[in-house]
């Protein structure tokens, strides 16, 4: 296994073993003993080579034309979710690649299962898709809100009622058999937890802040949210632990630097496409046939012409 | 239980337990020492009594607002599932009712999971979809028809390749985690095979070849499916027993003679709602004193301006 590899290990959130953040650091960034400069270009270099091979897997992907893949990502707020997307996905040709951000869900999506709003969008065959946020918002935010099943009417739930631990249960394993099902028809799921620190998190607020042009960038809620930060990590903790499986891994990125977060889901997504060990489809006899015929078919209509 | 539950539950596939279609005679429409006149006439007042109910019952559904209603029909050509579907639903408000025919899957289709077309048309909290046909057509025509599977390009699946018994079992267990995830989420679930028998397809057929306004429901292919008659039956066994489930129970109607296949499935829908036990919505005191309130303000208005 290469240095890459065992990095991409390292994040990876075991299936079946109970996973602890404190075991996770957001400030990670590689070996303490080369200096961060060094650090920082090896990062920006595998970096560029990635978002290179991945346009080239996703040509790949298109070409092959039986795979699809979803990638997800769930994080606190200023973890660099959009940031990371853009990095990593620009150099891609935006025919075979999806984005989808999931805000508050419309009265329409309410009215339905939770997994719908998201299963609309999934990529079709050949393609990439990239939920920013997702159906796991289902047991985060609303299992640090419960009041918001309220608004979802489901039968049994009676509003301000205490949510008993199967509720959430079934919603793990509604999940997992929902992935289970798309990896048995041809999409392969990959999820990122961009794990940014608290105190990071208060530092990107203050630079939001105190730069006008990104203002937009803020909203009061955001620090709202920011008072539940223990119930975040531990739904998320709980989240993890249960979702992660072997089809649909989740990986615990440190984003307290983004280019480690960059360097990182660039190479996690590489290692997810190659892993499907694609090739590049051969015409057979037959089609090499119809290809030479094609030839002198169009090469007579120039001779004809000039 | 009285003789309409009776019957109800001598229609249903029992789960876990293996189905026998020879135990199920289409022919079937009531006890043979009352004369065919009176049975008739006593399902037609069955029906009207239903119908009428039903409608009532989708009022309750919208008004409860936490659960929806699915209703699948699956049969072979001309077994009546569009005659059964308009007579049975007819008198129900259509805002509160969404039908939807699945015919060949689109390109789009097929190049997602097989649920998805059908996930997006499902019915919204409050309300009654009816599926004419559904994702069931990828137990049943394609596995009559393997062929079929070509084009959706699973992964592992070459195309002229025997589909191993374990893709089916995948497929029945992707559709019972789907439908327990709809059910867990408010969705409740009745599905329907209109039992026809091969001798009653074929008058069925004759007198659309006999009547030129009903030669547009007849095409060349149903004569062909008609070829793979006992391979259908096959498969329809095999799909019944593995997805009829307590939540979601799978109901053999015999469909021989209209009138009872059209009785027998407003009763059974009938008792699929009512099983939710829904209750009309009771104002509490604040609602009372906010309607006192409007009543007074709409008084003081009229008497201004009069």
């Amino acid at each position: 296994m290469n240095i890459r590899d065992n990095l991409i290990e390292k994040f990876r959130v075991q299936p079946g073993k109970k996973l602890r953040l404190k075991d996770h650091d957001p400030d990670w960034s590689g070996d303490k003993d080369v200096p961060v400069e060094k650090r920082k270009e090896f990062a920006q270099e595998v970096l560029t080579q990635d978002v290179s091979s991945l346009a080239e897997a996703q040509e790949l992907l298109y070409a092959d034309d039986s795979w699809s893949l979803l990638a997800i990502f769930q994080a606190m707020d200023a973890a660099g979710k959009d940031s990371t997307i853009k990095h990593v996905m620009s150099g891609i040709n935006p025919q075979g690649c999806q984005v989808y951000s999931f805000k508050h869900p419309s009265s329409e999506e309410l009215d339905h299962n939770f997994l719908w709003r998201c299963m609309k969008c999934l990529p079709e065959r050949g393609r990439i898709g990239i939920f920013n946020r997702s159906y796991y918002e289902e047991v985060l935010i609303v299992k640090v809100h419960p009041e918001l099943i309220d608004a979802q009417h489901i039968p049994g739930v009676t509003p301000g009622d205490k949510l008993k631990k199967e509720f959430w249960e079934h919603r793990y394993e509604d999940i997992n058999n929902f992935e289970q099902h798309l990896t048995r028809n041809g999409t392969t799921i990959v999820k990122f937890f961009l794990n940014v620190s608290k105190e990071e998190q208060a530092k990107r607020f203050l630079k939001r802040l105190n730069d006008p042009a990104k203002h937009w960038k803020f909203s009061a809620s955001d620090l709202a949210e920011r008072e539940h930060w223990d119930e975040y990590m531990q739904a998320y903790e709980e989240c993890l632990s249960a979702t992660s499986t072997e089809d649909a891994p989740w990986y615990v990125i440190p984003a307290d630097h983004k280019w480690v977060t960059r360097a990182s889901v660039a190479a996690i997504l590489n290692q997810t496409i190659r892993r499907l060990k694609l090739e590049w489809p051969k015409p057979n006899q037959a089609d090499e046939a119809r290809i030479e015929q094609a030839r002198r078919q169009l090469e007579g209509e120039k001779k004809a012409s000039s």
